[in-house]
């Protein structure tokens, strides 16, 4: 049966500040460090172990994998890492904080880019301090100027379909350390949840997410794997 | 024209304890630590850049690069991992440190093992501690006894040809993070340095070493990058 660990990052900088990140490149707290970590010694104790690994183009993933990785004795396996795996782009609220994007936009608009399906942010402000397009490790990317949730799917998904489904199928254990909404995506078409549930689905950071899976890669289970 | 550079790991618990490390799996010391995240810092105040990535099955050297990396804010660039690009194999000298080698084997016999060319340590011995057998990382790899230099050279050197050599013929900067005995396969057949002198040529640890190459891939130059 096909084995597969989905990981949200651990605690970022502006997870605690509570500040709208996406793909801006924010390092994991002290906490954040400690949580993947924890994560991999989890794993071990558990019994899992892997055979190829994907993360995202950003640090806070890519540390909780590599965290992870090396408290499981694992800095070896092999990890594929694409912008297809990053978070959801947040377009012009990146960067604010909750009390700073009431302020300017209000509750009601708030709540609805935060937790619509398909509305997407607003655009970055010209001139934003946010300003991917010269940063070297998107070279060739089509950088979205901001995202929906069914935005994000449509890039994680076939990113899937090409890259972590066949390896899935040839046998090999899997563990994937991304984001928020990118893992929502995965989540949303492995258990198969609504388009209006799908937004209010909590992904915690730092607890590793077991799915197993039929041979089709259906999902008979998914569990945290500290409740287990 | 094509970037290149080479780095050994960062010191490691047995660099310290003046052990015969091999194919054991000994993590970097806290000064190995440091060592790697100012050759990050180093190489990015040069305005040295990458796009690929190069490192071993030993953590040692694969914690050097994600440090290195990390300093860099590159920690996003592809990562190609082989147990090819491993610390010689001391055989049954794994382990022991000087003193013990000289006490069990004599002085000159010592000196033949680590500084000749083609003369392998002795076979480990029956139910040796350092047993990698059962391993996972290498399941399916033909591990090893002992090696010579030469041995060492002989499974570097493939890999060159077949995976980094046509990545740098392609324009891409490369970074290979590794040990003492595969950094020096890669500097003798560069520098064209001959079989009697390679094995006296130290390469210290942290020190990130810039080779000039031509279209063709023949060394122009060599140098430390702390010294430029």
């Amino acid at each position: 049966m096909p084995t597969l660990v989905l990981i949200r990052h651990g605690q970022s900088a502006w997870n605690l500040e509570n500040r709208f990140t996406g793909w801006w490149d924010v390092d994991l707290t002290e906490q954040g460090v400690a949580e993947a970590a924890a994560a991999g010694a989890l794993m071990q104790a558990k019994g899992l172990d892997f055979d190829l690994t994907f993360t995202s183009f950003q640090t806070r993933a890519i540390k909780t994998l590599n965290l992870a990785l090396e408290a499981m004795g694992r800095l070896w396996l092999p990890t594929e890492k694409s912008w297809k795996l990053n978070e959801r782009h947040y377009g012009g609220l990146t960067g604010l904080d909750k009390a700073e994007t009431m302020a300017k936009h209000g509750e009601a608009q708030v709540k609805l880019w935060r937790r619509s399906f398909d509305i997407p942010p607003p655009l970055p402000e010209e001139g934003s301090a946010w300003d991917l397009s010269r940063d070297e490790r998107y070279r060739g990317v089509p950088i979205p100027q901001t995202e929906s949730l069914k935005d994000t799917i449509a890039r994680v998904l076939p990113y899937w379909d090409e890259r972590i489904a066949p390896a899935l199928r040839d046998g090999r254990r899997v563990l994937i350390s991304a984001h928020g909404n990118s893992l929502r995506a995965l989540v949303k078409h492995l258990s198969g949840i609504s388009d209006d549930e799908i937004s209010g689905l909590e992904i915690p950071t730092g607890q590793p997410i077991v799915y197993q899976l039929d041979d089709g890669l259906r999902a008979l289970d998914r569990y945290y794997l500290n409740e287990r």
